[in-house]
């Protein structure tokens, strides 16, 4: 992991319109925060961050003992009844997510899809403004069409965030994303390797985590944590997925995606079908 | 049920600030919507009316078929990280309902716990401007020290509620409740009795629904659908209640309070034990 994650020069460190003592104190918290989340990103002892989507399910899992955790688009998306893939705006996410840290103590990590069509610094000032200490990043563009960043582009917008974040003096914890394996776009014969390739040069930007996500089989997984230059991000489905297999592998992180939500759909749907 | 549900004036009917064409046709749309809801409260067949706190879980219940809903506070509060008994505003509940009211199409009722210091005009006022059509108001002032209002003044609340809903041309089906069982007040021997003299002053002051809350023995729930002037809504979970149960009961409405959400924050914690 890098060294700035430890020594950001927090003396100097203002979040745009922060200039008082409360607020350099809140800076201090929220990069202390974001620190304490980077440090989980253990490979082979990866940190389970639940992906929830309001208050109630944030405090059910921080109940539950666990260290941080991953609001994510799709559920948010479908608490607020917004389609995913930017059905909602950053501002819908940004009225949601205070709730969540508002409820809990522990590290927060914010999907932000590929970015709402927002510049990098507002969108840092926002996460940060609302409590979140790390993002998700996706190089699917939703705003132009669904097509999918160039690698360098997508470097580029990560450099991006990291620069902004070092401005707010928050080391927000930059988790870069590619759809690449999940929509299984080009040839199969060399993806994992352009995968690899795309995350590469996003780590090279600036990001402290990579996810490839994707449901892969066990030697694509270990391809990708022993070829990718940061820690790994894996989802898992919370009913079938298997932490001891994942830590084997070499997972530093392991998050939900939309999966927590579907299961609790599913129960839903069963105690319904008891009443018609 | 009353003859108003069926034969309001709509012609005449404005909700406040509502003056334009389109406006008068939402008028006459909320208020087919409520008697529509109205007219499903039919004693010894009674409606499912789950109890839902987003978009989510209210796309769920619509999805699985019932013809309405219900949005409780309980599991709205902790949706959005405030404490129930009115730890959260009017302002934080009615931000909440339209992303509701947006994703169904089916009738939906709000509970406004004892109304949240709000005077009743707003109350309907800021109900059906985010499209709720009916509404639960309890006796228990939980801006008052969580004192229960006596017997004639929940009834002059429930009165005044009715009247500013035929005021704005919408016959909002209003479910008086009374905390009196739930929180066992007062003598054990009479308290069937004053539930039922309290509930039957709301009645007569223009509830539609009497909700004496609480998980009551078969004989109770006998004989206060049997003394009761008005259909009555009784509680359910939905992993352990039985429709046809309820219905030769003679319950005419069921709800679920906190406990469907309570169902799904079990088994989330199930899963999340999988993980520690």
């Amino acid at each position: 992991m890098r060294a700035i994650a430890a020594n950001n020069p927090l003396a100097e460190a203002v979040v745009w319109g922060m200039t008082s003592t409360a607020d350099t104190a809140s800076v201090r918290s929220l990069h202390d925060k974001a620190v304490t989340l980077l440090r989980l990103h253990v490979p082979g002892d990866p940190v389970i961050l639940p992906t929830v989507w309001d208050a109630w399910s944030a405090q059910l899992a921080a109940d539950a003992g666990f260290a941080g955790l991953t609001v994510g688009s799709h559920p948010v998306a479908d608490s607020i009844g917004k389609p995913d893939n930017e059905g909602m705006t950053f501002a819908d996410l940004l009225a949601r997510v205070p709730q969540i840290t508002g409820a809990v103590d522990i590290p927060v990590s914010v999907d932000i899809e590929s970015g709402y069509g927002q510049e990098p610094r507002r969108l840092i000032e926002g996460l940060l403004s609302v409590g979140a200490v790390g993002l998700n990043v996706e190089d699917t563009v939703h705003s132009e069409g669904g097509r999918l960043r160039e690698p360098q582009e997508h470097a580029d917008f990560v450099g991006a965030l990291r620069a902004a974040a070092d401005e707010a003096g928050v080391h927000v914890v930059v988790n870069a994303r590619t759809d690449l394996l999940l929509k299984k776009i080009g040839d199969e014969t060399d993806r994992v390797e352009r995968a690899v390739s795309r995350l590469s040069l996003a780590a090279a930007a600036g990001a402290d985590v990579l996810y490839p996500v994707g449901f892969h089989d066990a030697s694509t997984t270990r391809r990708l944590t022993a070829e990718l230059p940061l820690p790994v991000n894996a989802i898992a489905t919370p009913a079938e997925g298997d932490r001891a297999e994942l830590a084997d592998l070499g997972v530093a992180r392991v998050s939900f995606g939309p999966t927590l939500q579907a299961n609790l759909a599913q129960r839903a749907t069963e105690l319904f079908g008891r009443w018609r």
